[in-house]
C-alpha cells in the first residue's frame, strides 16, 4: 500500500528520510512517497492546500505534518475517507480541506493507542514517534479502531480556508499556494468557476496592493500569449493565476495568504 | 523495472511524488528514481543535459518533463534506446542530447494511444496525465508498438547543443549545466578532450565578458591547489570546469547558456 | 535491507538517483532512503552531525559521502556497528561521531576490493562508483571480510567534534547543525544535560559576536511563550537551541561551527 508524507521539514532534513526509515521497520512492504517537505514553516494554509492533492492518489495513507504545536495539546487523528484512503496527522485543520474536496469522511479516530507509537515519543518529533508509526501500523493492516477513541467529526479544528464564494460582483478569494513558477492557487473550485465561464471568460484581477490586469480563463497556458495573465484548472479540482512563462508571484507581489479580488471583465 | 523522474517542477512541488504515485498505481513492482525535479524552469538546455546523465543507468525507462509547451501542439514521443532502455517525454528536443550520447534510438513512437494515459488527461499536467502514466504502462510489458505510430528519427525537434567541435585554433563550448558548487559543465565530449590532451593539459578560458585564466586538464580535482581552476571528466562523458573547493559559476559570472572560449595554452 | 544516503551533492543534483540506481542494480531488492543531501558543501562538520541522525535507524546500511578530498588519498572504509548496521564512507571523520554516539564498531575494513565497485571507477563521482556500489554488494549479503582489510579503529581519522564538557563554569559548545527554522543544534549530549537539568534548567547563553539571553531547557517547544529561547532535546541524542517559532540562527546570528557558551542561570 502506498503511504504518502507531506510536510513543512523541508528536504535539508532529514526527517523524511527518518519517517520512511520508521514506515518500512514496522511495514516492510510500505511504499512511501515523499509529497512535498516544502510547505513553508508553519503554514496550517498551505499544508491544508498541498493535501487537496491528495484527490489524484486513491486509496492511500496519506500522513501530514505541518504541526507548530508539536508537544502541545494538540490530538493526533486519522481520518477514514473512502475515496482516498486514510488521512493522518495534527488536529489543526491541515487535513480538513482535502477532507472537503474528496467527498468528506466516514470515521474519525484520536490517536490513542500507545503501542502503535514508537517509544518513547519525543516531545519534539511526533513525525516519527506518532504519525510515521500509526501510518506504518494502518499499512500492515490492523483494525481502524484499534487506533483510538471514534471522535466527532465536527468536533475537529476547522479547515484554514474554505472555498471562494463566487457571486453577483465578484469572486473575493485567496492565494493557497504559490509553486516554484510563481503561478497562484486560489481557493476558488475549477467545477465553479468553468461552470460561470459559459457566461464570462475575462476577469479583472486586484490585490490588496495592486491591479494585477485582466486574466482569461483558459484550460492550457498556450492558449494565451507569453507574460499574459491567466486563469487555469490547477489539476487538482481548483483554480490557478499565472502569467503565461512568466513569475506572477514576483511581478505582481502576491504571495501566499494574499486576498484577491476577481470581477467580471465581460 | 526502474523509471527514473527528471523534470523542472522543484523539489517544493508536490508533481514528482503525485508523477510516482501514478507510475505505482498502474504497475506495482516498479521501481521510481528521482534523478532531479530542478532544473532550471522551461529550460530545455539544461533538461536535455541532464537527461545524458541516464548513460549511468542502463535498461530503465528514463521520464523527462520540461515541457514549456505543456497543452499545445507538440508531440508525446517514447524513444526505444538500446543502451539505456526507452526514453519518454515532450518532443521538444529535450531527449535528444541523451540520445544521441548513448549511440542512437532504434525506434521512436507518438504517444497516441489515449487508453494508457490518465483520463481525463489535463491540459496543466501531463507529467502525470500522459509521460508519468504511458511510462507507468511500459513497465508492465506493453508490446512497444502499442505506444503509437512509429515517427521518424529526423522528424524529431533537435537537441538545443550539439558536440562543441575541437579545432585548431581552440573550443568555443557552451555551460549546460551549473551544480550546486558552481561547477560548469561544457558541451565537450571527455572522450575528445582527453585524446588532444595528448598535446595539451593546458588552456586559457574566457567567456564574453571576463578572462578566467588558466585551466589545467586533470582526471580528479585533488591535482590542482585550492581556488585553482581546471578542467575534469564529469562521470556522464562531459567535460565540466571548476575552482577546485571554489564557485566558479558566482566568481566567474559564468551561468547556464553561457559561451566559453577554451585556447591552447602549451 | 535499508540503505541510507546523505551527501552534501544537493537535491538539484542528479547524483542522488544515480546512486540509488546503481544500488538496485546490484541488489534489486534494496530499499533506499534519502536521508539528506543538504549537507552543506565539503562540510565534514555537518556531515559527521547528520549521520548521528541514524541512531533512529537500527540494522541499516548506511552511506555518507560528503568527501572534499574525493580522488585523492583518503581511503574508502566500511564501519560495522552492531547497534545500526554498516557505516560506508570515506574515512575523514564524517563517520566518527555517529559511531561514537551508537556505542562504538566492531570492525573496519578498508574498501579494497576492486570486483565490488564500478568499473572504471571515476576520479569525481566515488559516490556511484565505490560507495554505492559497494553498499549494494552489502545488501546482497557479500561476507563482511570480502570487502578489505581490516583496519585498526585508532587509525581512523577522528570525527570533527567532540562532545561538549560540562565543568563548573559552564558549557563550551559548538553548533553542529543549522536546520530550516534556524535551530540550531550543540554537541551537547541529551541525557548530560538533563542530568544537570536537575540542578539547573536556565542557561544564559552567548556566542563570540551576542548575547542570546535566558535559555529555559524544556521538553518541547510549547513549554516557552513565542519568541522565547530554548533548549531542547534534538530527538537524536543531542541538544538544539532554538526560539520558539521563531529563527535563532538569522536573529541571533548563529551559524554551523559558531560557538556558543552556555552558563548555570539558576
Amino acid at each position: 500500500m502506498m503511504i504518502t508524507l507531506t510536510t513543512d521539514f523541508g528536504w535539508s532534513s532529514e526527517g523524511p528520510g527518518i519517517m520512511e526509515a520508521t514506515i518500512l521497520g514496522i511495514c516492510p512492504s510500505a511504499k512511501v512517497i515523499h509529497l512535498t517537505h516544502e510547505v513553508t514553516p508553519f503554514s496550517i494554509l498551505e499544508g491544508a492546500r498541498q493535501m487537496e492533492c491528495v484527490v489524484s492518489i486513491p486509496a492511500a495513507i496519506h500522513v501530514c505534518v505541518v504541526d507548530p504545536g508539536v508537544g502541545g495539546a494538540r490530538r493526533g487523528i486519522v481520518i477514514r475517507a473512502p475515496r482516498v484512503g486514510y488521512l493522518v496527522g495534527p488536529d489543526n485543520g491541515v487535513l480538513a480541506a482535502a477532507l472537503e474536496l474528496v467527498g468528506g469522511a466516514e470515521e474519525v479516530r484520536s490517536i490513542d493507542n500507545q503501542s502503535l507509537l514508537r517509544q518513547p515519543v519525543s516531545s519534539t518529533f511526533h513525525g516519527r514517534d506518532i504519525f510515521a508509526s500509526v501510518a506504518g501500523h494502518l499499512c500492515t493492516g490492523i483494525p481502524f479502531r484499534d487506533i483510538g477513541a471514534t471522535l466527532d467529526l465536527h468536533s475537529l479544528v476547522p479547515a484554514p480556508y474554505g472555498d471562494a464564494v463566487l457571486d453577483a460582483g465578484g469572486i473575493s478569494a485567496v492565494v493557497i499556494h504559490v509553486n516554484r513558477y510563481g503561478n497562484c492557487i486560489l481557493n476558488v473550485l475549477e467545477g465553479e468557476l468553468f461552470n460561470r465561464a459559459q457566461r464570462c471568460t475575462r476577469f479583472v484581477v486586484s490585490t490588496e496592493v495592486d491591479e494585477l490586469g485582466v486574466a482569461t480563463l483558459v484550460r492550457s497556458f498556450c492558449e494565451v500569449a507569453a507574460g499574459d495573465l491567466l486563469l487555469y484548472p490547477d489539476s487538482y479540482g481548483r483554480v490557478g493565476m499565472a502569467l503565461n512563462l512568466g513569475d506572477l508571484a514576483a511581478k505582481g507581489h502576491v504571495q501566499l495568504g494574499s486576498r484577491v479580488l476577481l470581477t467580471y471583465g465581460d
